[in-house]
C-alpha cells in the first residue's frame, strides 16, 4: 500500500529495521480488518451462541492491532519501552484470537482464515522485538 | 489484502455494491496509515512550522478513515442514514486533507503522496456513496 | 473530566463556542464508553439473538464518537468543512442507537440507559452545529 | 460517567475488582483525551520546536489508552494474558508520556497537567494488574 512510501520519506527515518516495521504495520492493518470482518461475520451466523468467544476477542484483537499500526508507523522521537509494550501487547492479542479462531476453523471458513491472519500478525510482530 | 475475503465469507452479505465496498475499505486504511505517516514526518522536517495545518488535518483524516473503514466493512444489519453519513464525513476530510497537503506538494514528497492517497479514497467514498 | 482544563490553556483557543464543544466532547466520551459496554452486555445476555441489531449499531456509535471526541478536541487550524461533516455523522450514528437501543428498553436496562447517553451527545452535537 | 452505570449492568459481570477497573477506565478515557489536547496545545505553542517530544508521545498514550479503555469495559468471555498486556502497555505509555511532559512542566500548564493525568492513569492500571 502507498503508505509505505511515505513511511520510507520520513526525514529522520529509523533505519534499522525498516522492512520488519513496514511489515508489522501491513499485518496489523489487514489484522485489524480482519478481526472487524470476523466479528461481525460471526455476528450474522446462526450458531451464533457458538461464537460469543471469537467476537469478544476479534473485538480486541482489531483495537489493539490498531493502536500498534499506528504508533510502529510513528518514527520521530520514539519512546522504545512504549513502542515495545505496544508490539507485545499485539503479539499477546494476536495469538489469544488466533487460538479462538481455530476452535471454529472447521466450521466458518473466516474464523480460519482470521486464525491465519492473526498467527501472521503475531510473527511480524515478533520480528520486530527480536531487534 | 486478506481481510477482503473475509467480508466475502459474510453469511448474509450486502452484494449490491461489494467492489465499490472493498476498494473504499481498503482506501480508508491506506489513506489512515499514509497520514498517519504524513503527520510524522512532517513533525521531523526542518520547516515543521509551515507544516502545522499538514500535521492537523492528517492527524483528523486519520481518525476518521479508521472509524469510515471499520464501519464499512460490517454487513450486519447496517443502519444506512449512520453508514451513509459516516462515508459522507470521510469524503470531506479526505478532501480536506488533500487540498492542504497539496499546498506543500512542491516541497514535501511525502505531502504530494498523501494528497494523492487522500484524493483516492474521496474517490472510493464517493462511488459507494453514488449507489 | 482533567482533559476540559487542558483544552481551555491552549495557545490559540477557538472561543466561540467553548462551552457546547466540551459538553460535546465530555458526551462523545461517554456515549463511545456507553456504546462499547452495551455491545458488551448484550453479547451475553441470554436473548442475544434479539440483540444482533443493538450490538452492530452501538460498535458502529463508538467508532464514530470516539473519532469525534478527537477532532472536536483539537483546535489547531481547524477545517470546518471536516469538522462539521464529523458531528454531523457522530448526530446521525447517535440517533440511530438510540432508535435501535429504544426497541429493547423494556428488556434490557442498559440500553434504555445507552439510549439516553446517545440522545444526549446527540443534543450536544447539535448544539455545537447550530453556531 | 454514564457507562459506569451500563457495566454495571452486565448479565455476568467480572466482580473481583469492578471498581478498580471503573476507575482505569475512566483514567484511560480522561488520559487519553488529555493527551489528544496536550498534543494539540502544544501544536500551536511558539516554542512548537521545543515539543516534538511531547507531540509524539501524547499521540501515542492516547491510541493506547482508548484501546484499553475499550478492552477494560468487555466483561464477556476475557482473556487474561491479552487484557494484562494491553493494560501493562498503557502503564508504559502513561509512565513515557508522563515523563516526557515534565521536563515542559514550568513553561507549559498543559503539560504539567498532563503529566498528572498520565501517572493517575498509570496508578490506575498498576491496581488492574494487581489483582
Amino acid at each position: 500500500m502507498t503508505f509505505q512510501e511515505i513511511i520510507k520519506l520520513h526525514p529522520k527515518p529509523i533505519s534499522l529495521d525498516l522492512d520488519a516495521r513496514l511489515r508489522c504495520i501491513e499485518e496489523c492493518l489487514d489484522c485489524a480488518a480482519s478481526c472487524t470482518a470476523c466479528a461481525d461475520a460471526s455476528l450474522s451466523e446462526s450458531d451464533l451462541g457458538e461464537l460469543i468467544g471469537v467476537i469478544r476477542v476479534c473485538l480486541d484483537c482489531a483495537d489493539v492491532c490498531e493502536a500498534t499500526a499506528r504508533i510502529a508507523t510513528r518514527q520521530t522521537r520514539p519512546d522504545i519501552r512504549l513502542v515495545r509494550a505496544t508490539i507485545e501487547a499485539c503479539a499477546a492479542a494476536c495469538l489469544a484470537c488466533a487460538e479462538e479462531c481455530d476452535r471454529h476453523a472447521a466450521h466458518h471458513e473466516h474464523c480460519r482464515i482470521c486464525a491465519d491472519v492473526c498467527r501472521r500478525c503475531k510473527a511480524a510482530c515478533d520480528e520486530v522485538l527480536a531487534f
